[in-house]
Protein backbone atom coordinates (compact mmCIF):
# COMPACT_ATOMS: atom_id res chain seq x y z
CA UNK A 1 0.00 0.00 0.00
CA UNK A 2 1.62 3.56 -0.87
CA UNK A 3 2.21 5.77 1.66
CA UNK A 4 -0.27 8.67 1.58
CA UNK A 5 0.76 12.15 2.15
CA UNK A 6 -0.78 14.39 4.90
CA UNK A 7 -2.68 17.39 3.85
CA UNK A 8 -0.05 20.14 4.52
CA UNK A 9 -1.85 23.39 5.61
CA UNK A 10 0.22 26.66 5.34
CA UNK A 11 -1.03 28.93 8.26
CA UNK A 12 -0.33 31.66 10.94
CA UNK A 13 -1.60 31.37 14.27
CA UNK A 14 -3.26 34.71 14.07
CA UNK A 15 -4.80 34.22 10.72
CA UNK A 16 -8.54 34.20 11.13
CA UNK A 17 -8.69 32.99 7.24
CA UNK A 18 -6.25 30.38 8.23
CA UNK A 19 -8.49 29.34 11.36
CA UNK A 20 -11.28 28.70 9.57
CA UNK A 21 -9.44 26.14 8.06
CA UNK A 22 -8.33 24.51 10.72
CA UNK A 23 -11.88 24.50 12.38
CA UNK A 24 -13.40 22.75 8.90
CA UNK A 25 -9.85 19.87 9.61
CA UNK A 26 -10.60 19.60 12.59
CA UNK A 27 -14.38 18.82 12.70
CA UNK A 28 -13.67 16.33 9.53
CA UNK A 29 -11.50 14.42 11.51
CA UNK A 30 -8.57 15.45 8.48
CA UNK A 31 -5.01 14.57 10.08
CA UNK A 32 -2.47 17.54 8.37
CA UNK A 33 0.60 18.95 8.94
CA UNK A 34 1.33 23.23 9.19
CA UNK A 35 3.97 24.71 7.46
CA UNK A 36 4.30 27.82 9.61
CA UNK A 37 4.39 31.30 7.87
CA UNK A 38 4.56 34.45 9.80
CA UNK A 39 3.09 37.20 8.67
CA UNK A 40 5.30 39.64 10.86
CA UNK A 41 8.79 38.50 10.77
CA UNK A 42 11.56 39.14 8.26
CA UNK A 43 9.29 41.72 6.79
CA UNK A 44 6.71 38.90 6.53
CA UNK A 45 7.69 35.23 5.36
CA UNK A 46 4.84 35.25 2.73
CA UNK A 47 6.64 38.02 0.58
CA UNK A 48 9.06 35.04 -0.16
CA UNK A 49 9.61 33.86 -4.25
CA UNK A 50 9.15 30.53 -2.00
CA UNK A 51 6.26 31.13 -0.97
CA UNK A 52 5.29 33.00 -3.90
CA UNK A 53 5.30 29.67 -5.53
CA UNK A 54 3.17 28.55 -3.12
CA UNK A 55 -0.10 31.05 -3.38
CA UNK A 56 0.82 33.93 -5.92
CA UNK A 57 -1.64 36.05 -3.51
CA UNK A 58 1.13 35.71 -0.93
CA UNK A 59 -1.89 35.27 1.69
CA UNK A 60 -2.63 32.18 3.99
CA UNK A 61 -3.92 29.69 4.35
CA UNK A 62 -2.86 27.71 1.27
CA UNK A 63 -3.33 23.82 1.45
CA UNK A 64 -1.70 21.20 -0.42
CA UNK A 65 -4.10 18.01 -0.47
CA UNK A 66 -4.42 15.42 -3.25
CA UNK A 67 -1.29 16.93 -5.08
CA UNK A 68 -2.73 20.29 -5.61
CA UNK A 69 -2.28 23.43 -3.84
CA UNK A 70 -5.38 25.46 -2.92
CA UNK A 71 -5.25 28.83 -1.56
CA UNK A 72 -9.09 30.88 -0.24
CA UNK A 73 -10.45 29.81 2.43
CA UNK A 74 -14.01 29.11 1.04
CA UNK A 75 -12.74 27.14 -1.55
CA UNK A 76 -10.63 25.24 -0.15
CA UNK A 77 -13.60 24.34 2.86
CA UNK A 78 -15.65 23.40 -0.06
CA UNK A 79 -13.17 21.42 -1.51
CA UNK A 80 -12.88 19.42 1.42
CA UNK A 81 -16.60 19.21 2.15
CA UNK A 82 -17.12 16.96 -1.31
CA UNK A 83 -14.44 14.73 -0.93
CA UNK A 84 -14.62 14.41 2.62
CA UNK A 85 -18.57 15.06 3.20
CA UNK A 86 -18.88 13.41 6.62
CA UNK A 87 -19.84 15.28 8.80
CA UNK A 88 -21.28 18.01 6.84
CA UNK A 89 -20.72 21.76 7.02
CA UNK A 90 -23.38 22.59 4.25
CA UNK A 91 -26.92 21.72 5.42
CA UNK A 92 -29.02 19.88 2.65
CA UNK A 93 -31.86 22.22 2.04
CA UNK A 94 -30.86 24.21 -0.89
CA UNK A 95 -32.19 27.51 1.01
CA UNK A 96 -30.62 26.76 4.09
CA UNK A 97 -27.11 26.15 2.23
CA UNK A 98 -27.74 29.86 -0.24
CA UNK A 99 -28.18 31.37 3.39
CA UNK A 100 -25.06 29.66 5.06
CA UNK A 101 -22.62 30.90 2.01
CA UNK A 102 -24.42 34.46 2.41
CA UNK A 103 -23.39 34.60 6.05
CA UNK A 104 -20.16 33.12 4.80
CA UNK A 105 -19.21 35.40 2.20
CA UNK A 106 -21.04 38.57 3.81
CA UNK A 107 -17.82 37.90 6.29
CA UNK A 108 -15.35 36.84 4.11
CA UNK A 109 -16.07 39.01 1.55
CA UNK A 110 -17.94 42.09 3.17
CA UNK A 111 -15.78 42.58 6.49
CA UNK A 112 -12.28 40.49 6.81
CA UNK A 113 -10.62 41.62 3.46
CA UNK A 114 -11.46 45.38 4.80
CA UNK A 115 -9.05 44.88 8.33
CA UNK A 116 -6.64 42.47 7.06
CA UNK A 117 -2.72 43.08 7.73
CA UNK A 118 -1.85 44.03 4.19
CA UNK A 119 -4.90 46.36 4.13
CA UNK A 120 -4.44 47.63 7.39
CA UNK A 121 -0.60 48.61 6.76
CA UNK A 122 -2.08 50.71 4.02
CA UNK A 123 -4.33 52.68 5.80
CA UNK A 124 -1.60 53.70 8.01
CA UNK A 125 -3.11 56.26 10.53
CA UNK A 126 -6.20 55.63 11.54
CA UNK A 127 -5.83 52.13 11.21
CA UNK A 128 -7.96 51.07 14.07
CA UNK A 129 -10.54 53.08 13.85
CA UNK A 130 -10.92 52.14 10.12
CA UNK A 131 -11.12 48.59 11.21
CA UNK A 132 -13.58 49.14 14.43
CA UNK A 133 -15.86 50.80 11.65
CA UNK A 134 -15.85 47.89 9.36
CA UNK A 135 -16.80 45.54 11.69
CA UNK A 136 -19.28 47.69 12.80
CA UNK A 137 -20.71 48.03 9.93
CA UNK A 138 -20.55 44.26 8.80
CA UNK A 139 -21.62 43.10 12.67
CA UNK A 140 -24.66 45.39 12.22
CA UNK A 141 -25.70 43.40 9.40
CA UNK A 142 -24.69 40.03 10.58
CA UNK A 143 -26.72 40.46 13.48
CA UNK A 144 -29.45 41.16 11.83
CA UNK A 145 -29.32 38.15 9.15
CA UNK A 146 -28.78 35.96 11.85
CA UNK A 147 -31.89 37.05 12.84
CA UNK A 148 -33.82 35.03 9.95
CA UNK A 149 -31.15 32.19 10.02
CA UNK A 150 -29.78 31.35 13.02
CA UNK A 151 -31.13 28.76 16.15
CA UNK A 152 -28.04 27.31 18.13
CA UNK A 153 -25.24 28.23 15.76
CA UNK A 154 -25.82 30.70 12.94
CA UNK A 155 -28.10 28.40 10.76
CA UNK A 156 -30.42 26.23 12.42
CA UNK A 157 -29.05 23.72 14.98
CA UNK A 158 -25.70 22.26 13.05
CA UNK A 159 -22.34 23.69 13.04
CA UNK A 160 -21.73 24.83 9.31
CA UNK A 161 -19.15 27.04 7.64
CA UNK A 162 -20.85 30.05 8.77
CA UNK A 163 -19.65 29.10 11.55
CA UNK A 164 -15.92 28.61 10.90
CA UNK A 165 -16.05 32.37 9.62
CA UNK A 166 -17.89 33.81 12.60
CA UNK A 167 -15.55 32.78 15.61
CA UNK A 168 -12.65 34.11 13.90
CA UNK A 169 -13.96 36.95 13.06
CA UNK A 170 -15.56 37.66 16.67
CA UNK A 171 -12.17 37.18 17.55
CA UNK A 172 -10.61 39.89 14.76
CA UNK A 173 -13.10 42.05 16.82
CA UNK A 174 -11.51 41.56 20.17
CA UNK A 175 -8.26 41.97 19.00
CA UNK A 176 -9.71 45.75 17.50
CA UNK A 177 -11.15 46.37 20.56
CA UNK A 178 -15.04 46.12 19.25
CA UNK A 179 -17.83 46.36 21.72
CA UNK A 180 -19.97 43.16 21.19
CA UNK A 181 -22.70 44.60 23.58
CA UNK A 182 -24.86 45.35 20.42
CA UNK A 183 -24.59 41.94 18.71
CA UNK A 184 -25.95 39.38 21.16
CA UNK A 185 -26.85 37.04 18.98
CA UNK A 186 -23.11 36.82 17.31
CA UNK A 187 -22.42 36.72 20.84
CA UNK A 188 -24.72 34.21 22.14
CA UNK A 189 -23.34 31.88 18.82
CA UNK A 190 -20.05 32.56 19.47
CA UNK A 191 -19.95 31.84 23.06
CA UNK A 192 -21.84 28.39 22.11
CA UNK A 193 -19.32 27.19 19.13
CA UNK A 194 -15.94 27.97 21.12
CA UNK A 195 -17.41 25.48 23.98
CA UNK A 196 -16.92 22.78 20.83
CA UNK A 197 -13.31 20.92 20.73
CA UNK A 198 -12.55 21.29 17.03
CA UNK A 199 -12.76 25.08 17.54
CA UNK A 200 -10.56 24.80 20.70
CA UNK A 201 -7.98 22.51 19.41
CA UNK A 202 -7.94 25.50 16.30
CA UNK A 203 -7.11 28.33 18.63
CA UNK A 204 -4.54 30.69 17.72
CA UNK A 205 -3.64 30.35 21.22
CA UNK A 206 -2.33 26.88 20.64
CA UNK A 207 -1.16 26.34 17.39
CA UNK A 208 2.64 25.40 16.85
CA UNK A 209 3.67 28.77 16.00
CA UNK A 210 1.82 30.64 19.02
CA UNK A 211 4.67 32.30 20.53
CA UNK A 212 4.58 32.42 24.03
CA UNK A 213 2.77 35.67 24.36
CA UNK A 214 -0.34 34.45 23.24
CA UNK A 215 -0.01 30.96 24.55
CA UNK A 216 -3.99 30.12 26.17
CA UNK B 1 -52.04 25.94 -12.34
CA UNK B 2 -50.34 28.38 -9.90
CA UNK B 3 -48.39 31.28 -11.30
CA UNK B 4 -44.86 31.32 -10.51
CA UNK B 5 -43.64 34.69 -9.79
CA UNK B 6 -40.59 35.62 -11.90
CA UNK B 7 -36.75 36.12 -9.76
CA UNK B 8 -36.34 39.93 -8.85
CA UNK B 9 -32.95 40.94 -8.74
CA UNK B 10 -32.27 43.98 -6.91
CA UNK B 11 -29.12 45.53 -8.84
CA UNK B 12 -27.66 48.71 -10.26
CA UNK B 13 -26.46 48.90 -13.70
CA UNK B 14 -22.48 49.75 -12.90
CA UNK B 15 -22.22 47.33 -9.64
CA UNK B 16 -19.37 44.26 -10.75
CA UNK B 17 -21.29 42.00 -8.31
CA UNK B 18 -24.57 42.83 -10.08
CA UNK B 19 -23.33 42.36 -13.31
CA UNK B 20 -21.72 38.72 -12.24
CA UNK B 21 -25.49 37.68 -10.69
CA UNK B 22 -26.64 39.01 -14.51
CA UNK B 23 -24.28 37.18 -16.49
CA UNK B 24 -25.32 33.32 -14.54
CA UNK B 25 -29.25 34.34 -14.89
CA UNK B 26 -28.53 34.85 -19.07
CA UNK B 27 -26.28 31.77 -19.20
CA UNK B 28 -28.92 29.82 -17.56
CA UNK B 29 -32.08 31.40 -19.34
CA UNK B 30 -33.77 32.48 -16.09
CA UNK B 31 -36.04 35.60 -17.06
CA UNK B 32 -36.18 37.95 -14.24
CA UNK B 33 -37.33 40.86 -13.32
CA UNK B 34 -35.15 43.79 -12.32
CA UNK B 35 -35.57 46.51 -9.11
CA UNK B 36 -32.55 49.47 -10.05
CA UNK B 37 -31.09 50.70 -6.73
CA UNK B 38 -29.32 53.74 -7.40
CA UNK B 39 -26.33 53.58 -5.21
CA UNK B 40 -25.36 57.37 -6.14
CA UNK B 41 -28.93 59.39 -6.18
CA UNK B 42 -30.72 60.27 -3.33
CA UNK B 43 -27.59 60.25 -1.55
CA UNK B 44 -27.59 56.19 -2.11
CA UNK B 45 -31.41 54.20 -2.18
CA UNK B 46 -29.23 51.56 -0.55
CA UNK B 47 -29.35 53.13 2.18
CA UNK B 48 -33.53 53.16 3.03
CA UNK B 49 -34.86 51.63 5.67
CA UNK B 50 -36.97 49.92 2.78
CA UNK B 51 -34.20 48.42 1.05
CA UNK B 52 -32.38 47.18 4.38
CA UNK B 53 -34.94 44.85 5.16
CA UNK B 54 -33.89 43.70 1.72
CA UNK B 55 -30.74 43.64 2.81
CA UNK B 56 -29.58 44.74 5.64
CA UNK B 57 -25.85 44.24 4.29
CA UNK B 58 -27.41 47.68 2.19
CA UNK B 59 -25.70 46.03 -1.13
CA UNK B 60 -26.16 45.41 -4.80
CA UNK B 61 -27.16 42.61 -5.46
CA UNK B 62 -30.13 40.54 -3.68
CA UNK B 63 -32.02 38.29 -5.34
CA UNK B 64 -36.07 37.01 -4.21
CA UNK B 65 -36.22 34.34 -5.47
CA UNK B 66 -38.44 31.50 -4.52
CA UNK B 67 -39.79 32.85 -1.54
CA UNK B 68 -36.88 33.97 -0.21
CA UNK B 69 -34.13 36.72 -0.76
CA UNK B 70 -30.69 35.67 -1.33
CA UNK B 71 -27.48 38.56 -1.17
CA UNK B 72 -23.67 37.97 -1.81
CA UNK B 73 -23.42 37.82 -5.48
CA UNK B 74 -21.51 33.98 -5.17
CA UNK B 75 -23.99 32.73 -2.32
CA UNK B 76 -26.60 33.90 -5.19
CA UNK B 77 -24.97 31.65 -8.41
CA UNK B 78 -24.21 28.71 -6.14
CA UNK B 79 -27.73 28.69 -5.23
CA UNK B 80 -28.73 29.12 -9.07
CA UNK B 81 -26.00 26.03 -10.04
CA UNK B 82 -27.68 23.90 -7.30
CA UNK B 83 -31.55 24.35 -8.08
CA UNK B 84 -31.21 24.94 -11.72
CA UNK B 85 -28.24 22.89 -12.47
CA UNK B 86 -28.22 23.12 -16.50
CA UNK B 87 -26.28 24.90 -17.99
CA UNK B 88 -23.59 24.04 -15.17
CA UNK B 89 -20.80 26.81 -14.25
CA UNK B 90 -19.08 24.54 -12.21
CA UNK B 91 -16.77 21.84 -13.70
CA UNK B 92 -17.30 18.54 -12.62
CA UNK B 93 -13.98 17.79 -11.35
CA UNK B 94 -13.46 18.33 -7.67
CA UNK B 95 -9.95 19.72 -8.34
CA UNK B 96 -11.45 22.09 -11.38
CA UNK B 97 -14.49 23.13 -8.74
CA UNK B 98 -12.00 24.49 -6.47
CA UNK B 99 -9.64 26.21 -8.77
CA UNK B 100 -13.11 27.82 -9.93
CA UNK B 101 -13.89 28.58 -6.63
CA UNK B 102 -10.38 29.85 -5.67
CA UNK B 103 -10.24 32.17 -8.62
CA UNK B 104 -14.12 33.23 -7.68
CA UNK B 105 -12.99 33.99 -4.31
CA UNK B 106 -9.42 36.00 -5.00
CA UNK B 107 -11.46 38.01 -7.06
CA UNK B 108 -14.90 38.75 -4.68
CA UNK B 109 -13.07 38.88 -1.53
CA UNK B 110 -8.99 39.64 -2.85
CA UNK B 111 -9.66 42.31 -5.02
CA UNK B 112 -13.60 43.97 -5.08
CA UNK B 113 -14.14 44.66 -2.03
CA UNK B 114 -11.02 46.83 -1.51
CA UNK B 115 -12.31 49.30 -4.79
CA UNK B 116 -16.23 49.00 -3.97
CA UNK B 117 -18.28 52.60 -4.02
CA UNK B 118 -18.29 52.63 0.07
CA UNK B 119 -14.89 51.65 0.62
CA UNK B 120 -13.45 54.32 -1.36
CA UNK B 121 -15.74 57.04 -0.06
CA UNK B 122 -13.97 56.24 3.25
CA UNK B 123 -10.60 56.44 1.95
CA UNK B 124 -11.41 59.98 0.38
CA UNK B 125 -8.23 61.62 -0.95
CA UNK B 126 -5.94 59.22 -2.67
CA UNK B 127 -9.00 56.89 -3.72
CA UNK B 128 -7.70 56.00 -7.67
CA UNK B 129 -4.03 55.38 -6.00
CA UNK B 130 -6.05 52.98 -3.82
CA UNK B 131 -8.09 51.19 -6.06
CA UNK B 132 -5.39 50.94 -8.62
CA UNK B 133 -3.21 49.33 -6.05
CA UNK B 134 -5.42 46.63 -4.72
CA UNK B 135 -6.07 46.07 -8.52
CA UNK B 136 -2.85 45.65 -9.90
CA UNK B 137 -1.82 43.29 -6.48
CA UNK B 138 -4.49 41.15 -7.19
CA UNK B 139 -4.05 40.99 -11.01
CA UNK B 140 -0.32 39.72 -10.89
CA UNK B 141 -1.58 36.81 -8.59
CA UNK B 142 -4.57 36.06 -10.77
CA UNK B 143 -2.59 36.70 -13.97
CA UNK B 144 -0.21 33.98 -12.21
CA UNK B 145 -3.14 31.89 -10.67
CA UNK B 146 -4.66 31.52 -14.34
CA UNK B 147 -1.33 29.98 -15.96
CA UNK B 148 -2.41 26.97 -14.37
CA UNK B 149 -5.90 26.72 -14.80
CA UNK B 150 -6.77 28.27 -18.02
CA UNK B 151 -7.77 27.17 -21.00
CA UNK B 152 -10.14 29.12 -23.27
CA UNK B 153 -11.84 30.81 -19.95
CA UNK B 154 -10.14 30.89 -16.53
CA UNK B 155 -10.77 27.27 -16.35
CA UNK B 156 -10.18 25.26 -19.27
CA UNK B 157 -12.32 25.75 -22.08
CA UNK B 158 -16.01 25.63 -20.68
CA UNK B 159 -17.65 29.34 -19.13
CA UNK B 160 -17.83 28.65 -14.95
CA UNK B 161 -18.25 31.09 -11.96
CA UNK B 162 -14.34 32.39 -12.25
CA UNK B 163 -15.14 33.77 -15.57
CA UNK B 164 -18.13 35.73 -14.17
CA UNK B 165 -16.19 37.20 -11.87
CA UNK B 166 -13.57 38.00 -14.35
CA UNK B 167 -15.42 40.31 -17.14
CA UNK B 168 -16.90 42.60 -14.54
CA UNK B 169 -13.47 42.98 -12.75
CA UNK B 170 -11.77 43.87 -15.89
CA UNK B 171 -14.32 46.78 -16.39
CA UNK B 172 -13.84 47.88 -12.99
CA UNK B 173 -10.20 48.26 -13.33
CA UNK B 174 -10.89 50.25 -17.22
CA UNK B 175 -12.97 52.40 -14.89
CA UNK B 176 -10.07 52.62 -12.49
CA UNK B 177 -7.75 53.28 -15.34
CA UNK B 178 -5.27 50.38 -14.76
CA UNK B 179 -3.43 49.29 -17.69
CA UNK B 180 -3.76 45.53 -18.81
CA UNK B 181 -0.27 45.02 -20.66
CA UNK B 182 0.69 43.67 -17.73
CA UNK B 183 -2.09 40.70 -18.06
CA UNK B 184 -1.85 39.08 -21.46
CA UNK B 185 -4.17 36.52 -19.93
CA UNK B 186 -6.87 38.28 -17.94
CA UNK B 187 -6.95 40.50 -20.79
CA UNK B 188 -7.18 37.75 -23.75
CA UNK B 189 -9.97 35.91 -21.20
CA UNK B 190 -12.02 38.74 -21.16
CA UNK B 191 -12.15 39.45 -24.71
CA UNK B 192 -13.02 36.31 -25.77
CA UNK B 193 -16.37 36.25 -23.32
CA UNK B 194 -17.00 39.71 -24.53
CA UNK B 195 -17.91 37.51 -27.49
CA UNK B 196 -20.77 35.92 -25.41
CA UNK B 197 -24.16 36.87 -25.81
CA UNK B 198 -25.36 36.45 -21.82
CA UNK B 199 -21.79 38.90 -21.35
CA UNK B 200 -23.48 41.01 -23.52
CA UNK B 201 -27.00 41.18 -22.51
CA UNK B 202 -26.16 41.84 -18.58
CA UNK B 203 -23.29 44.31 -20.14
CA UNK B 204 -23.67 47.74 -17.73
CA UNK B 205 -24.41 49.72 -20.96
CA UNK B 206 -27.68 48.35 -21.72
CA UNK B 207 -29.82 48.02 -17.93
CA UNK B 208 -33.08 49.01 -17.22
CA UNK B 209 -31.39 51.71 -15.16
CA UNK B 210 -28.16 52.57 -17.41
CA UNK B 211 -28.24 56.28 -17.93
CA UNK B 212 -27.88 57.67 -21.04
CA UNK B 213 -23.92 58.72 -20.83
CA UNK B 214 -23.26 54.94 -20.24
CA UNK B 215 -25.22 53.33 -22.87
CA UNK B 216 -22.97 51.72 -25.96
Amino acid sequence: MAAVEKPLLFSYFRSSCSWRVRIALALKGIQFDQCPINLIQDGGQQLTDEFKRVNPMQQVPALRIDGVTISQSLAIIEYLEETRPLPPLLPKDPIKRAQCRMLSDHITSGIQPLQNLFVLQKVGDGKLEWAQYFIMKGFQALEMLLQETSGKYCVGDEVTMADLCLVPQVANADRYKVSMTPYPTISRINEALLQLEAFQVSHPSVQPDTPQDFQA
